[in-house]
């Protein structure tokens, strides 16, 4: 089955029970042909790894024929060299269709679901997505007028929620670089230094990877690592000022092996920290403790947030945001699965190989703190962290 | 005018000039309300910054009122902080939208359209852009069933074409940091070297920058260096794999300074390149001079791509891709403005201020080649490159 061995990060068995999982969710959905633009959506069912996910392209799943692999036509070689069908299920489209304002890449993929017979069938599109857009929903409309159109939205992505052991084995690597990027940070970090500096050398450590097969890729989210007052702000990125005394800043970073995941995150005070923060960060730890006692399996995604919000509450803090998010295989511009999210109202249950960052960010009014694990959910007992490495606020003088 | 004037990039008086054309843009289209996701649109008309686009945001142009920046509660924290407009046009929304099964954010901002008496207005959004989804757009209309919507996909792109001068000074700065490392690139690269190790060195130039106040921003585009038969494929990343000798690499990079990007891309050969690799050298090299000559005020688009093509049909090179495109403020995952494209068909006019990546790379069956120029349409003559650096294959023994 796979046409390029060499290349492919897992085997032909995975592939298949991917396929499997996914054709089983189409049925119960009624759906005759998916039509898959989620890059991470792509890559996990197939194998194919590029960065050509800002024009359109996608993977078409048949219940009985391979998968289509379709996209730009300089991006089908990279296709025919990254994806297990064989070179006659690669199908490229004409560059005029690019970032056209006469033509959209949508006719030619309505001319291919035509021509395999499927244009009177009942097709899935990913709704929500950030790669399937309003216009090309609507040409899709537009030239398959006898199609039905069902919302699979986020379909595959809940078949990915329960990792193999062989997707494990890639989470473990990550957690290994992610690790040395902790450290490297906590080493580094010290008044004067500026920001930018530093994330030049959070990027080496992200990238060299630890050691000769475990090379870094690029985590789908950049290093966040606001200070301060600026710390109450989840997303903002670097720019050059300078690390000072007197302030927390908080690092929000991952490792990822072939596109595999493992995010953690942790703060770093310059100086002497305040009675508010150490308040916070005492509360944060019991939270992050209860937490991982509840993510265990048979218990359900909100069992996580509440047993966080407790020792929380009684702190006088109010998160007001969920608590975390499945991870694993992802492209830019998220790092999550966007399927499960830990909060309150999400009763989905908790089974062995699910994969989370546990993310009770405090984004306060004048200060933020981030302490996170990302987290396995074993056979029995409380969740497995990635990473080892203290789970406390580091204080540098 | 502005709220935070040591955080934002430019004068009151750019942000300004850009609402003055958008509003005039939106007039023309009879657009009352302008809702605009593109997070390069968001950040061109209001300074905003952060990697908060992996959930629903945007701002809200009125044509009596500034704009509103409407996003997640806790990225309004950021939007204090970057944008503008007062406070009080910072609109957050509860966080159990996000990503939620039940509820969509486009419910929140309908509300707020509602509220701003534009219930029954004509609205513009951008249909064809990554970050407004097919469900986002079915959201609005079912919450909104006396507005009328006009597709304003790249209206505010349009608009950002001609560069002001406080624009082309952030593109020069990142025009050095892409001198640099292109420079480091061809000092380090040689065989037996890991290319993702070198991709740690090459995102420690792109992200130290040059000098105290030009520190590095994140490119949208990571770095591409596809080696021998996989450089026929335009958007492979990196792996662990050595660079080897009798291969080219191409090396497509950028320099980015405050989210303005300089793109430039060199082709390094290890050991003695082979004819076709020459003759293909000097018909690119060729092509690109003749292009330079072609791009100036005046001219056209499609005259860059025909001044190209002419040296290189004439070595029995078919392109069969666009050969250029818009550059400047961007969000991943392009760095391209989506608006022009350097190809024949393309009969956009010239203009002084107008700036481009010239990219004719070559993907051929087994081998690609790339030499590129960013470039900007001065007031006379032919372009100017933003880079200087040798336009040649780079070969070392």
């Amino acid at each position: 089955m796979p046409a390029a061995p060499d290349i492919l990060p897992f085997s032909a068995a995975e592939y298949a029970r991917r396929l499997t999982l996914t054709r089983a969710a189409m049925a119960e959905a009624g759906i005759d042909v998916l039509f898959v633009e989620d890059p991470s959506n792509m890559a996990w069912l197939t194998g194919y790894d590029g960065w050509s996910f800002y024009v359109h392209q996608g993977v078409l799943v048949f219940h009985d024929h391979d998968p289509i692999w379709w996209g730009r036509n300089q991006d089908a070689n990279g296709a025919v060299r990254t994806v297990w069908m064989p070179d006659e299920r690669v199908i490229g489209y004409a560059d005029n269709f690019v970032q056209s304002t006469e033509r959209h890449p949508m006719q030619d993929l309505a001319r291919i679901i035509h021509e395999t017979g499927h244009g009177n069938a009942r097709i899935g599109v990913e709704m929500e997505n950030y790669y399937f857009s309003a216009k090309a929903y609507v040409t899709m409309l537009q030239e398959l007028p006898g199609a039905q159109f069902v919302d699979a939205t986020a379909l595959v992505n809940w078949q990915r929620g329960v990792k193999s052991d062989e997707e494990i084995a890639f989470m473990r690597r990550a957690a290994r670089i992610a690790e040395k990027v902790v450290d490297g940070v906590i080493e580094r970090v010290e008044p004067g230094l500026r920001k930018n500096d530093l994330v030049a050398e959070i990027y080496g450590d992200i990238i060299r990877g630890d050691g000769a097969d475990c090379w870094g890729d690029y985590p789908s989210i950049v290093p966040l690592l606001p200070s301060g007052t600026d710390a109450s702000a989840p997303h903002l990125t670097w720019n050059g000022d300078t690390f000072k005394k007197g302030e927390a800043t908080f690092f929000e970073l991952a490792g990822c092996y072939r596109r595999y995941h493992v995010p953690v995150c942790r703060t770093v005070f310059l100086g002497d920290p305040p009675d508010h923060i150490r308040r916070a960060e005492a509360a944060l730890l019991e939270g992050l403790e209860a937490g991982l006692e509840a993510a265990r399996p048979g218990r359900r995604a909100c069992d996580i947030a509440n047993a966080l919000a407790e020792p929380l509450e009684r702190a006088g803090i109010e998160r007001g945001a969920r608590c975390g998010y499945p991870i694993g295989l992802s492209y830019p511009p998220d790092w999550g699965e966007r399927t499960v999210s830990l909060r309150a109202e999400d009763q989905t249950e908790l089974k062995p190989g699910m994969t989370f960052h546990f993310m009770p960010g405090l984004w306060m009014n004048d200060w933020g703190l981030e302490i996170t694990e990302s987290i396995l959910i074993r056979d029995h007992g409380p969740a497995e962290t990635f990473c080892n490495r203290p789970r406390r606020l580091h204080v540098k003088a």
